[in-house]
């Protein structure tokens, strides 16, 4: 079997920018969740249903006992958060509303981080998947039943998390506004969850198709969260969340595609992801449906074929696979990234560009020491690197 | 076997008053349904995802073909509706603010019913129920992981069913207050499945813990239903639907106290319940749980025994049950049930009584032609009849 190529990740400053970038708000967001947690664990025959949220939010173990914390990145409350940064900054507020503004946002974020993990909780079961963020899924613990219901306490607790913003003196009419938006965007999660175990059902996804759903599926939330983000630091400059929102919404797009990038491409040390793994557990993704769609039809048969039998991908069926991937589909990926990559850049220069008297902002070092475009800047950057190599 | 005292409901009148009054808007909630999911259902790669729900709601067949509506009794949504029009009656607004109200209300009955469905989705995976309405259950269909998903977006779709009521004129500051209500309900239902999983699986339920389960399974929904129609209704007399809110929980409770009485003394021509038939499917409900706190022990032991045998009771089984709960539960049911109608009396009494100018409201006929204190009055005297006999 040929080596893979490997994509070349961790150009070491990229991933410490980002590193800083995306842990810099975690204790923040941690504190935020563990109080929306406490506030509805208030009684003792509730103890197992709010023990298995805390379990899944990686803070207990199996028996409920405090265990060292295995939290997931935490990147969608903390693009709430940057948003929100970056717009108080855009609409030119000073320094005593930003932070006003920032302690309105906690909430918010928590809401969007517990409507990640309410979604984990149901896909897992959905998805038959055992295994989450290294640990035994909820539901192979409580059983369906419980992760089911569980789940749906968590989604309920989500909503109820972002309230505690209008309490902060978010006003209620822009709430109501976020309010919709989070509902629509958890209607958008489902919808593409659909679409995704309609499309393992079925052989016929076009790359169009697959973009479809990862829009709804992957990008719908991150879009949530730079667009409440923006709404919070700056409700009375509408256009600047709308600009953020299509940052959120690339970038989305983009994480999904560097994870397919990987799936296939990556080296067996990166990030939890192995070589080929995509291929070897026939995964429908992006490089794929390229491939069945654009490919030589005798190498789409065979690819299809391979597909569709009940084992495993032989070293021989994988070997071919990445030759095939690498031939046909490897730079249109690459390219269909890039893409994602500069649409997100642009809107971000959007929000920093003329918004403030039509006048660059300044590149300032806020109070958090911390400048909220760099920071958003770097994630892209870092999502860019799988297009290279 | 001796033959079980059927309650003897159907007292003619009570029972075509409350039809009456439950089915005065089945046409305008039915076709507000129809709206939310039809503004959401506009991909036709979407078609099998909303289609799920219409099956759901009894519009379509398991082909997704329209069939003869096989909907529910549509209870929520016309407490929702009945309150807003009671609230406002009581609130002294004139005949066109009344109505504007009531269209106001149209998409938050519209909210509470699709919760209660969402929640009947999940329910239906969780307790492995077959049948709904008397068709199949939407996973025995579609497979569960579908049916989760599907539910999940339900779930969204009742939320975002809510803000069209602030696009037809209800104030943002108290819509914030109804989504809020709303969540804090979802995590309440959720709570309760939460106790009543625990309970199947354990043995120690006391009727204490049982009745908190079922405030928060049942009641916290009607609860829901009469305070967000109170507070559509007359959301400048907040205190018009906190007594509401009393006494949709009310209601709620004795409503399931009621189906717990049935399950057991109904004739078999009830409502689809069969003579002792939460006896035969092991069901803990409110008489078994009381019994199994107050029996005499021998006859305690022997309950505990039938109910942990790993197969259903036998004839004589039966026969000792229906003894032991007529000797030591029925009384203390129904005068349980009387006590929760005779609270959601008063609460009804508070809000007709002394709220205009301290003078009780004349029983007006509204537009509608009938009265809304008189519509719930029913409901509450049709759940009674279940304490006699």
């Amino acid at each position: 079997m040929p080596e893979a190529k490997a994509v070349p990740l961790r150009a070491a400053d990229e991933q410490a920018q980002l590193q800083r970038a995306v842990s810099r708000f975690k204790p923040e967001i941690e504190a935020e969740l563990r109080r929306v947690l406490a506030e509805a664990d208030a009684e003792p025959a509730l103890r197992g249903f709010y023990g298995q949220m805390a379990y899944h939010l990686g803070w207990v173990d199996a028996e409920l006992r405090p265990s060292p914390v295995v939290s997931g990145k935490l990147l969608r409350p903390a693009l709430v958060l940057w948003s929100c940064a970056l717009a108080a900054q855009s609409a030119g507020v000073d320094d005593a509303t930003q932070q006003a503004r920032h302690h309105q946002a906690l909430p918010a974020a928590a809401a969007v981080e517990l409507v990640h993990n309410f979604s984990l909780i149901h896909d897992d079961i959905e998805d038959r998947d055992r295994l989450r963020h290294g640990r035994p899924a909820l539901w192979t613990i409580w059983g369906e039943a419980h992760a089911i219901n569980t789940g749906d306490g968590m989604f309920s607790l989500a909503r109820l998390a972002l309230w505690e913003s209008v309490a902060r003196g978010f006003p209620a009419k822009q709430a109501v506004q976020l309010g919709k938006l989070l509902d629509h965007t958890c209607l958008r999660l489902c919808e593409g969850q659909f679409r995704d175990m309609a499309a393992e059902a079925g052989d016929d996804v076009t790359p169009a198709d697959y973009l479809d759903m990862i829009a709804r599926k992957t990008a719908a939330l991150m879009r949530a969260a730079t667009a409440i983000g923006g709404t919070i630091g700056a409700p009375e400059k509408p256009k600047i969340a709308a600009t953020l929102a299509d940052f959120g919404e690339a970038l989305g797009i983009a994480f999904q595609m560097r994870d397919d990038l990987l799936g296939i491409w990556a080296a067996s040390t990166e990030l939890g992801k192995s070589h080929a793994g995509d291929l070897r557990r026939k995964k429908m993704t992006l490089p794929i449906i390229h491939a069945l769609a654009h490919a030589p039809e005798a190498d789409r048969a065979r690819l299809r074929a391979i597909y569709r039998a009940d084992r495993e991908p032989d070293d021989d069926e994988i070997a071919f696979m990445l030759d095939l991937l690498d031939r046909t589909s490897r730079a249109w990926c690459r390219e269909q990234l890039a893409a994602q990559c500069d649409a997100a850049r642009k809107a971000l220069d959007r929000v920093t560009h003329d918004l403030v008297n039509h006048k660059r902002l300044p590149l300032q070092t806020s109070e958090h020491g911390e400048n909220a475009a760099e920071a958003l800047g770097a994630l892209v950057a870092y999502i860019a690197l799988a297009t290279q190599g």
